[in-house]
């Protein structure tokens, strides 16, 4: 950490507001860097100037974390499914905390290492076995002394409590976020349980991130609060939701939607979407606010403005954005400058321009999770005959 | 332009497909560096290594032009309704001439020298001023030496015929493309008298770009060919439309959509639709594709993937795209692997997760345009007279 | 014609608003007598009481037309593909004629007698044949002196201009209503054209009905207006509108989509939007203003409402039924009585309550019309290999 | 009864299915008979021959039972805010039983008395006051001789609990039905006491009616039949919903959804949606089936067709409904016999032709109940100032 900042349970001790950064995978899948579908963080070894230029823009936007750019990258997933990369898991951790390190210093952010759920928990692999890979991990965010780590996406409070165990070994403070929402984890464990468990493991900052719209999110996030409370524990908070609307989704959120991972661009949360977010986390006493898949800078400039009041300041990028949309009062056309104003976007309800379209899907809800054959990986790629019988599964639903 | 380079007339003689950037302004101000409202282009002085990571992104998706980051850049637009600038118009269009050559350097791209409809020409101001405005900009282009020329933007034909008789003058290869629909321009000249009009005045590509939705542009671009063949006149074709769905849209476009420009998120084009925008185009013989406003990396990929068997190749950002989905082969849930074919997202009918809001508007069609007393531009800010004027106005609608 | 009434000539001569009463086979569809498929109208002789109540209910909302439930009455069409009928085409066009009399006789309305576009016609039968069987129909009607003559439901101008020649033949006053909108007939003859034809065979009143929602029918009446008037033509003007909002149809109207007949309730028309029909045909010189399917006698309420000043008084239903809501000032719910103001129901966009349901279809568009093979009709019913055929042709688009 | 009819209890206790009726105020009112607001049933008085076709179009379409016209029957609601009627409170519920004897005298229904909740209930008047209001309907249908009783539509059960001791003091089989959905009832009373209370009170048959769409009250009842067997005690069960979907209603249902009443077209359940609810409602364990505001004959033909497996025949009207479309092999066009078949219709997401439309609202949610001062009702008209009162709350919201 660079002298003079403070740690990030300083912060969250004194009752400040962090902000988190966005989701790299779907920003950086848009910009041509990261493939769909393995999903894997090899761009901070292979385009280190397109991972910089994001987190820069974050940065910009008021991030006051640089997560590094290590999602997915336990080395069981960078050789699943016939992912052929041409770096090692050690260098793309290595590279992606460099890279969070250069930005973080150019502004008030702190640099979090960051670990998530590993194919071989999934493949019902030992508590050793999924402990050694996260380790491996670790190794690195140690050599390059992260200000502090967090367990994010996790959709088995099991596996989130084994990543817990590990990272505390690094007296580093921690941070456990699951990708669950009020329905819980996929073995059905309340969010209230989960966050105790977690709290009981260690974790100093528990919250969810991913797989839910914002609202949806924080609703989850306020049931772990008040598990802990009720358990008579301690933590702080934090909420890292998608920027897509999700009210069909089922327990397993997104990833069960009919749009994912390609079709979602209707979905996408306006700013003024973001303002409500960033108010109703608030009010619930979270503190840690930041985003995941879907999140552009955007997005968390818009967090910013809102709780500008509560942190005193706008962000770096507010200069080119008129808060409420005043930047209009310089449009060209007379009609857009009467839409310089809150009332306005806060009451508009935007169209889809896709009158052939529903406004909600059916989730595909196959209901596998952790222990179902299906979920079984595999280091080689898909086959043929794999892939026929899943497209006739999916047809036949 | 590179040695071994073939020219933009070269290439579409020879009837290459020539795919063009997508939007800038839009694009950079969701990154945080440019002004919604002003919308005018000094981060390509301000923040020049944002403007450079996206030209290489839509070099790396595909395209062969790197356009000058030079909308609005006009003086008097740079000066417009209060708009404070610490840079000069020629020192943005400089720093946008070096930036598209750089990047145009690392690929198979040309650099086009960009001009825009000006505030002068909806002020009434004289065919003089209005061209003194835009020489400017070219004496930059000149000094740069760009390889040809986009008169881009405009609403009023009379305008653009300007602009093309300025541009001319220069030698260089000049394109011409009209912000407008199947309904013509703001004065109700149709697509096909534009565009021999345009043709006419020595435009060697004509089209259309922003305003409307891929399929509204290409069939308003479909006019503007027949008109230019019925007349037993020769041009080459482009189109660059928004990625936005604006089935509801009037003759003046999506800036008369309620959600223009800060709800536009539901109306976002899937990946999939630009596969059927770019084979649209491609049949109705235009050859010159590219976008506009929304226009992110992955659309212009998603053109270039499409028109693959076209033009012989994959663009670099395929590498971490499978065409069609086919990356999903490689993700951990089965469901999400049963996704990776080309009829399930053909046939997507994507939600918008937002069932308060309608999938249509109705636009505010205030009908105003060069000529009206509510488009004299001004130096000064809005007032808030001025402002409280307009949003009464709005109100009463 | 009751003593001391008013002819139809004589009081559209005279500018007076004669309003029409609404389509019988939708209602009774839903009421259990009349099968979707033939629709055929066998009830006048099997359940006059159902009939009866039907014509009392439209007299009540305010119908100065009771037209003779005879569509779909000619002998070819009651025989056609299977359809077992136990009464005679004379039995049901008398007890027709009967019924709508013994209502017209309770109010201020008149008998039109009602004949419709033939199977014949569609399978390429003579002139001569479709003229004799329109006769058959026509000679119940003289029997049972009926006040004027309607002939309407066609989809080709040739045909309906042969239907008016044989009603011509009566001396009864004839009214020629054409099941087309704006793209004009199925063999692509104009609105205006059409109605040139009609004026020029004889009609005096002229028309749309059927196939598309009320905004549509007024646009495509507005231009057979014009038409005739080009022509220095004179005729009374009608429309009979469909309940249904179907801004998705092509030229076949709602028989195209694919909601029909079963699935449309989510398009049938509020009361509100009535109003908004009656005011719009009004405005247009339309004078004659009733409905077709989908019209229940509250929509037809609806029209007399809105038309009262024009017309001088209410109709008999609406002592239940306080204009524009009034009534709901007698509810026990507050925010019911809250409601009880035009205001709140001219600008409700009523939800559809069905989230995974679009707003628009793609209509079926098979492109067959008269002449086609696929439209010769059959006394024998439908075969299962004939209806195969069907299905897979169906499920290949 | 007639002689050799079985009766409710006797059928129910037998596992017969029991097919009710549907709404007549919503029905009538669309017909020009009952005035929304008041909702009071004199038309049984003033205009029997409609209501008398209104009941025979339901038992010609399965129905087993005819319920006496007598909702809001009750002394002080016939009164209620200025009602103006000319008919005595025990008039229209003699005339009203009269009808219903008829009817199901002309096949094989059961009379059924009905009374539902009272505005002196919500205006805070005593057990004893509400319950004299109540004796006064019972004295007629005890005098008409009623084959069984239904205590419907109650909002609170504890005024449900007393209307079914008073009908229990007559001997007759007693129905309770409550108008609550899985929330339970106005004071947060779940479904499951609710239904014990119920049945503690005697209530043999026990449900919900209106409010909300079929599978919301499927669900519901079936938390009542849960609710009543884990105490131990016995009943059977019943379900009359609304014919609209209500996905976005709160507990106090579709009173609260803006589109009440005026506006709930776009909101009608297609006859194939019937099918889904008689069979989730058979398998529910539920066999007292039926329907509410909304349902016209041809939804409780479809119930009716749905079981007809169970019951071993169709309804009468179904001579005029092929089964799952299969009337459509009859109809003229090829595309239209193509959708002759179940999985077309089974399948089918129909479009509301409403593009400006969404597909849900937000209710009102006033949140007001008995013993709030907004609920308290009066003899006299709502006076203007009361009306400008709630016109600008509501605005407010």
């Amino acid at each position: 950490m660079a002298p003079g900042k403070k740690g990030i349970l300083e912060r969250l001790d004194a009752g400040e507001v962090v902000i988190g950064d966005g989701g790299f995978v779907f920003a950086l899948e848009k910009r041509g860097y990261v493939k769909a579908g393995p999903w894997t963080p090899e761009a901070a070894s292979e385009y280190p100037e397109a991972v910089r230029q994001l987190h820069r823009e974050f940065l910009r936007a008021g991030a006051n974390v640089m997560q590094t750019f290590t999602f997915y990258a336990s080395d069981d997933k960078l050789q699943n499914r016939g992912n052929k990369l041409s770096f090692t898991g050690a260098q793309i951790n290595e590279a992606a905390c460099d890279l969070a390190r250069e930005v973080a210093n150019e502004g008030d952010a702190l640099v979090a290492g960051g670990v998530c759920q590993t194919p071989s928990y999934l493949s019902c692999k030992s508590e050793k076995e999924v402990k050694a890979i996260l380790k491996k991990q670790l190794d690195v965010f140690i050599k390059k002394d992260v200000d502090f780590l967090i367990a994010e996406y996790f959709e088995h409070v099991e596996e989130a409590v084994w990543a817990v165990e590990v990272l505390k070994e690094t007296g580093k403070p921690v941070a456990a976020s699951m990708c669950i929402g009020p329905e819980g984890d996929m073995h059905g464990v309340s969010p209230a349980e989960c966050a105790v468990r977690l709290a009981k493991a260690g974790a100093q900052i528990i919250g969810v991130n991913c797989h839910f719209d914002p609202m949806t999110c924080v609703e989850a996030v306020k049931m772990m609060k008040a598990g802990v409370e009720k358990a008579g524990l301690k933590a702080h908070y934090m909420v890292q939701p998608l920027a897509y609307h999700t009210p069909d989704c089922s327990c397993q959120g997104f990833i069960d939607l009919p749009e994912f991972p390609f079709g979602l661009e209707p979905r996408i949360l306006s700013r003024w979407d973001m303002h409500k977010f960033a108010r109703e986390s608030y009010n619930a006493g979270i503190r840690f606010i930041g985003g995941c898949c879907g999140f552009e800078p955007y997005h968390i400039r818009a967090v910013a403005e809102e709780l500008a009041p509560e942190r005193g300041f706008l962000p770096a990028a507010s200069e080119k954005h008129g808060s409420w949309g005043a930047g209009l009062e310089m449009h060209t056309k007379p009609w857009v400058r009467a839409r310089a104003r809150r009332d306005y976007w806060e009451n508009l309800k935007p169209a889809s321009g896709r009158p052939l379209c529903p406004s909600m899907s059916a989730p595909d809800s196959w209901g596998v999770t952790k222990g179902h054959n299906d979920l079984m990986q595999q280091t080689e790629a898909t086959s043929k005959d794999q892939l026929k019988t899943l497209f006739d599964r999916s047809k036949s639903n």
